[in-house]
């Protein structure tokens, strides 16, 4: 069956111009197909190296004067490469620091302080629980109320659902930019002036779409923005997260975890909390120095590909994977969970079946790797620096053979 | 000059039982003299090897699989490690994550939405900043009003000073264990019991003892601690820090930051958030795999060469130094800012001087590493397990012949 699928693939795999990056990451084991890159990214080689010489040379020999020699800058000399190459924003509005969660806090946290005199925060049952999580203990304690947004399973949140669970007492709306389960991609640029338009901020979750889909933060006036960068940015495990605050709001807005980092002349260790100027005043303690060495050799491998080409390839990807899914995986009991317009959607495909747990277990025990999404997903995602056309063939064909 | 206190560092170096740990650590390159290991500790060769391994097999080969293969336990393993050898408390106590700010500002706001109704914070002019910072950012958004104690330069909080400033107003009591300037120990246990008697809170942050001076967190009563693990722990550049929360407090404490990694079951990634049992509800973000690794090998060292050993190395490398700065620098200009009583102060010396910002640009200069503190500080650090006497002497001769 399918020969002419694996030859579809095969003349694919020959045409893509990101193929040269392919060599650029330590391959999964033999045999291994991967589709967890946007969960856990690939090793790119460069990383390993950094890693060494900021062992090896910056942390064994230079000891503490590495501080004033480089480190003291990553968070901000990455976030100003992943601001301009990948979040099509100017510099000085992004940061590299502690995890998602933490971000989060800080970010929705500033904005409700901004905000004073509004009760309401309005998010999804659908978006990552992390950030429900986050938005519930903030609710709480400010004593304000959450409202819900109910989505379709395969969609997100849409600005016509949107538009009338805004009001004058919703001091910020928050959602994923691309759903974490279905892969949708929201309307950033109309959800935003929604809010706005009634006086909210906006903070957009970015784990799934950086690194993925190309994004406008300036120009589609977003307010604030974190994410991760461990997945489709190939940061490595734990990696440090991102967050990015519109440089019109350096002043007004002001996060809660003052820490000596983020304040101004941090080493004159003087009396009062002053904040620093711009985005030195979103960071709270000692940046991670492992985690960001690594983090900037990933991100900077997709700068260097280019959000452009990483799209054209990932839409390629994901189209060749449903034409697949239809063909070998629908009468075989295999929906697809993803918006099938592929403008309104990410770099995953979910893959819905009753029995999605155990095949997920399954398919590991054949040697593909998916994630399993509660209650009935088999995520698979293709990162497009790290996946060849062939491996969706073969991870899915594989997949079709367990079903009989 | 100095001939007799040459030939006492060789013979006191000859017969320190910790000496074999020095092979186990990176040197420093030739010819520099090392007083910084209590800012930035050196490199373990076993961190190095134990982060090929974590970025060659764990990442690069096992991929995602990795999490369920070890790196979730990361955080509870490391704290396990660190409460049994180096706290003298129970398992299940301790976590290693993000920041010692973000570590500090959760616990200090579980306590403070703990102790509703109260209205004070009791610190120090001395404090560490980054604690004096979230000290205020806290009291500004609950309404609080803080205390400040001060101190006396070459001390630290002394029980009958903070005995007055402590009422039934007061929800958090928050002090460092051994003040980062002075090196003064504080008294842990009577202040935690002044503290307790008016139903307050206490939180200390431990990151100048850890590894440093024993501890008995559990039997002196501790409610709260919080530390770094980049000083005499080790661990490397910005590694994660950890929390200590006293098991009886586990049911009555909720810390805000609710991360998916802190909630009961979060692979079920579902609808609400309920707080983890135990010390697990006091993570948020995903783990720091890089930098925990590291840190799990800095701080296996500690635990392997036991706290009584490495706290008598201390107090007779500190006791060297201060003898030596009594017959060499004293005469040049130079005082003794930390307590002389070995049993009240930790394992750094400070020396002081007006001009001890150009000393210590100048030291640098010839080759010895210390830290400048405002306004008049020259900070020598000696980590007991990288530090030998014979560094202690040559680098105080440096010091000397600058002062002519």
């Amino acid at each position: 069956m399918s020969t002419p699928d694996r030859d579809r693939a095969t003349e694919l795999d020959a045409a893509d111009p990101l193929a040269p990056f392919l060599e650029r990451f330590a391959p999964p084991p033999a045999g291994v197909i991967y589709f967890d890159g946007n969960s856990l990214g690939q090793l790119p080689y460069a990383a390993r190296e950094a890693l060494h010489r900021a062992v090896d040379t910056e942390w064994a020999q230079r000891l503490i004067r590495s501080w004033s020699e480089g480190w003291m800058e990553l968070p901000f000399a990455i976030g100003d490469t992943l601001a301009t190459h990948l979040l099509d924003s100017a510099p000085g509005q992004v940061v590299l620091a502690d995890s998602t969660t933490v971000n989060f806090f800080k970010l929705a946290s500033a904005a409700l302080l901004a905000r004073p005199g509004r009760s309401r925060i309005l998010t999804d049952h659908a978006n990552f629980p992390t950030d429900r999580y986050v938005v519930e203990s903030l609710a709480l304690n400010h004593h304000m109320q959450i409202d819900w947004l109910t989505t379709d399973p395969a969609g997100g949140p849409e600005p016509d659902a949107v538009e009338p669970m805004i009001s004058e007492e919703t001091a910020l709306v928050t959602f994923s930019h691309v759903a974490y389960r279905s892969a949708h991609i929201a309307d950033m640029k109309r959800i935003t002036e929604l809010a706005h338009s009634c006086g909210a901020l906006v903070l957009w979750d970015l784990s799934h779409s950086a690194g993925a889909v190309p994004l406008s933060l300036d120009d589609d006036g977003v307010d604030l923005a974190v994410g991760c960068t461990y997945k489709y940015l190939n940061g490595g495990p734990g990696a440090p997260a991102f967050l990015y605050v519109n440089q019109r709001l350096h002043q007004e807005l002001a996060q809660p975890i003052w820490g000596w980092i983020g304040r101004r002349d941090p080493f004159a260790m003087a009396p009062g909390y002053l904040a620093a100027d711009g985005i030195a005043q979103m960071l709270s303690g000692t940046p991670q120095v492992l985690g960001l060495t690594a983090a900037r050799e990933g991100i900077a491998l997709s700068a260097e590909a280019t959000i452009a080409a990483i799209r054209d390839k990932s839409i390629q990807l994901t189209e060749f994977a449903i034409e697949l899914a239809d063909e070998l995986l629908a009468p075989r009991g295999v929906g697809v969970g993803s918006p099938r317009d592929a403008a309104r959607r990410g770099g995953h495909v979910s893959l819905t079946h009753q029995d999605a747990k155990q095949l997920s277990e399954r398919l590991i025990e054949v040697g593909v790797i998916p994630d399993f999404r509660e209650p009935d997903v088999i995520r698979i995602g293709l990162s497009p620096l790290t996946t060849r056309f062939a491996d969706v063939h073969e991870g899915l064909l594989r997949l079709a053979s367990l079903l009989g």
